[in-house]
């Protein structure tokens, strides 16, 4: 999505230890006029998969979830994160190892009355990087039965493995942009350019 | 707002302890086409205000905070909450208590790049009870010399002190459904009923 490489260009700030920040458009402050067109443009990729609910994870991908959501006209369940066992015989949960919180574990959960064999589901988050949420999520919501049919990433950070052991799963991944390699000299390089 | 009580009363559960559990349209899963409508009609309200911003705590109030933004045609700026002191001189912060985590205390945090002087801020949330959230969100706005317009809340615990500790701060508030009192036996009665 040229625009939202345009605007990464743009809104992005390189930091230290290569952290790539877009806290000013997706995950502080949402740019809500332009992320709507990011969800438009995960409708045109997904719009004719029959989905019937949108699952992200707290907290950085519910807005353009719920944005994405809109033009589907499903209910998003976002899946909560726990770092204390709080599991419970009416959640579907997975342990998701966190790489950029010290490779701690957590808990990551959704009640079991939203999400059915009945439903087919497009997965959506803001980052995919190493691949352990995605796939995590994707266990997630395989237990209940759900169809996956897909997830919509706004970055992907395609000089990391996670977007290869995704789609090495078989699930179908759209990233709407897909950076090969940035730092503070050259700044951010896209994929296909 | 009409439809909203009739929703909470059809979808909503009370929990022992005088809970109102609203996961299945509200904070777990997000019934999308009629939050959108919730977000229409906080427009409606608050439209011609001059809003240039609305801001938002994590993570029940984003989902609806982008929804009303799409007919505001502004950002949202969602404040992030933190349980270490996390202060940074580049942030706004105020100190909450929680009243639903027993009565601990936590940091409540926007970086400054998000608000100014010359911003005009409606403040979205989807609870009101006890008002220590909103206050708080009222006093981390007006660091940065921001107008607040008013509160745009979803759901009012009516029979609890925060509303009236909140207007008699002069802030507006707006509450689409006011709930004046709730139990397991009668269910929820409204304000104005």
């Amino acid at each position: 999505m040229k625009a939202l490489e345009e605007k990464i260009r743009k809104d992005g700030r390189i930091l230290e230890g290569n952290v790539l920040k877009v806290d000013s458009f997706l995950n502080h402050q949402i740019d809500v006029p332009f992320m709507d067109k990011v969800g438009e443009e995960l409708y045109r990729l997904f719009g004719d998969c029959g989905i019937t609910k949108i699952v992200t994870i707290e907290v950085s991908g519910i807005g353009v979830a719920c944005l994405a959501a809109r033009y589907f006209n499903v209910p998003v369940v976002y899946a909560k994160k726990s770092r204390s066992a709080n599991l419970s015989k009416d959640a579907y949960s997975v342990k998701v190892q966190s790489f950029t919180h010290g490779g701690e574990f957590f808990d990551v959960m959704v009640a079991k009355e939203y999400l059915s064999a009945e439903d087919t589901v497009l997965i959506i988050d803001d980052f995919l990087a190493n691949g352990n949420a995605l796939i995590g999520l994707k266990e997630l919501v395989e237990q209940s039965g759900a169809t996956v049919a897909g997830a919509g990433i706004v970055i992907e950070k395609a000089y990391q493995e996670g977007g290869d052991r995704v789609r090495a799963t078989g699930m179908r991944v759209e990233s709407l942009a897909r950076i090969r390699s940035m730092d503070s000299v050259n700044g951010v390089q896209f994929c296909e350019e």
